[in-house]
């Protein structure tokens, strides 16, 4: 069962002033690489994992997907994300993925954005994705990449030249890892990066793409404090194919 | 072109001593873990590319190789294999990895064991590997890890609790990348994860496994220093295969 430390008050609060979640999905860098790897959408039934406030739920449901289920943890988040629409064709559930079922081949694209991290069980996860997916359904998926996740003291440090460095240990020693985000004690679940695709070819997708986020120049450019996402990948950003 | 530091008199003195030249594949850590992704060989006509001395070589025909081309960029490599063996299945040619052509649908098997960081050109590499196995051929490689090659001062730092910390940064910046190893100025590689996988892909394999080395309790137990690589992956795996 996965932590649900969006449904404490201090976490959400804080969460909720992210820029992600005041202006949705344009003010996330990644997002332009994340379009990238999605499939045209229209007519397509998508099912969302961690929807939080919907944002995506929305977006693929103004592209023209017939239908989206969000799947969140989170009260707080779920309650948002149905008052934030009137769209019969969007659903929104509490679940746990850590428990989660899906009708079979039920779902032409499972979706999910930084959630997967919170995820006990991936290789049970990864199973349940695939059988809920159509023949030619894709997965596409992003989470904190390993290399962010995985040390002790997971913040920035200086090289002897001064330079922005991020720390790894423990990068073998998967499982658990606590990080203080806007609650002390958030619980996240490191893997490796070969564990989460060898986890999703096991499963039986084919991997299509694999991206560890880095800005363009034109974001750089706009936005200059992005230019440290060059010196560590902070996401991993996956896109995965049910034959 | 690739740099040719393996005929460097002071870095091939260095190198020949290193406990897997003198040994062979058994002294390598990472051999165990090799050997769970190669294909059986039996019958099989294999490239084994950046032979060096020779000892894979010579062991797939052991094992039951029909054949093997070793290649290799350095003289001094090539004159060692060519001595090691009197066997006529077994042939050593010098070539650069950035422009050796070989002939269409004529090996089972490619492998490579920490030479493709040295290339330049990893598109062409890939598509030219692709073209040279045969329908089902697999490819299995290994090469440093990026992680490992990042930084621009890639050693062992301590974190704030006098943990074993490998410091990265510049990790999206791909390019070149100069050590110092037994030698001034070794030149390599560096690919993010997401780029080597992606290449494969782009190039038509199927990628099957994925493995970030990391020694078994085992292996700790026998040799207490490799400890340190669950700290961070020094080498990366991958096993692809060509439909």
């Amino acid at each position: 069962m996965a932590q649900n430390i969006y449904d404490n008050p201090d976490f959400f609060a804080g969460y909720s002033q992210l820029p992600r979640q005041v202006h949705g999905l344009d003010a996330a860098p990644e997002w332009p690489a994340i379009r990238a790897l999605l499939p045209d959408v229209t007519g397509k039934r998508i099912a969302d994992l961690g929807c939080g406030f919907g944002w995506a739920s929305r977006w693929f449901r103004e592209q023209g997907a017939a239908s989206i289920l969000g799947i969140d943890l989170s009260r707080n988040m779920i309650e948002r994300a149905r008052a934030d629409t009137t769209d019969a064709a969007i659903e929104y559930r509490i679940a746990d993925l850590d428990m989660l079922e899906l009708p079979k081949a039920s779902f032409d694209l499972v979706y999910s954005a930084l959630t997967f991290h919170y995820v006990r069980d991936f290789v049970r996860l990864s199973r349940m994705i695939h059988t809920a997916l159509t023949a030619g359904g894709n997965l596409v998926f992003t989470i904190e990449h390993p290399i962010f996740m995985a040390a002790t003291h997971p913040h920035w440090i200086q090289d002897e030249d001064g330079r922005r460095t991020w720390p790894v240990n423990g990068y073998s020693l998967e499982g658990e890892r606590r990080t203080d985000w806007f609650a002390k004690g958030v619980l996240k679940h490191h893997r490796t990066l070969a564990t989460t695709l060898n986890r999703l070819i096991s499963a039986g997708f084919t991997l299509r793409q694999i991206k560890e986020f880095a800005p363009t120049p034109e974001q750089i450019e706009a936005m200059p404090e992005l230019a440290e996402e060059m010196e560590r990948p902070m996401m991993l950003l996956v896109s995965a194919h049910k034959n």
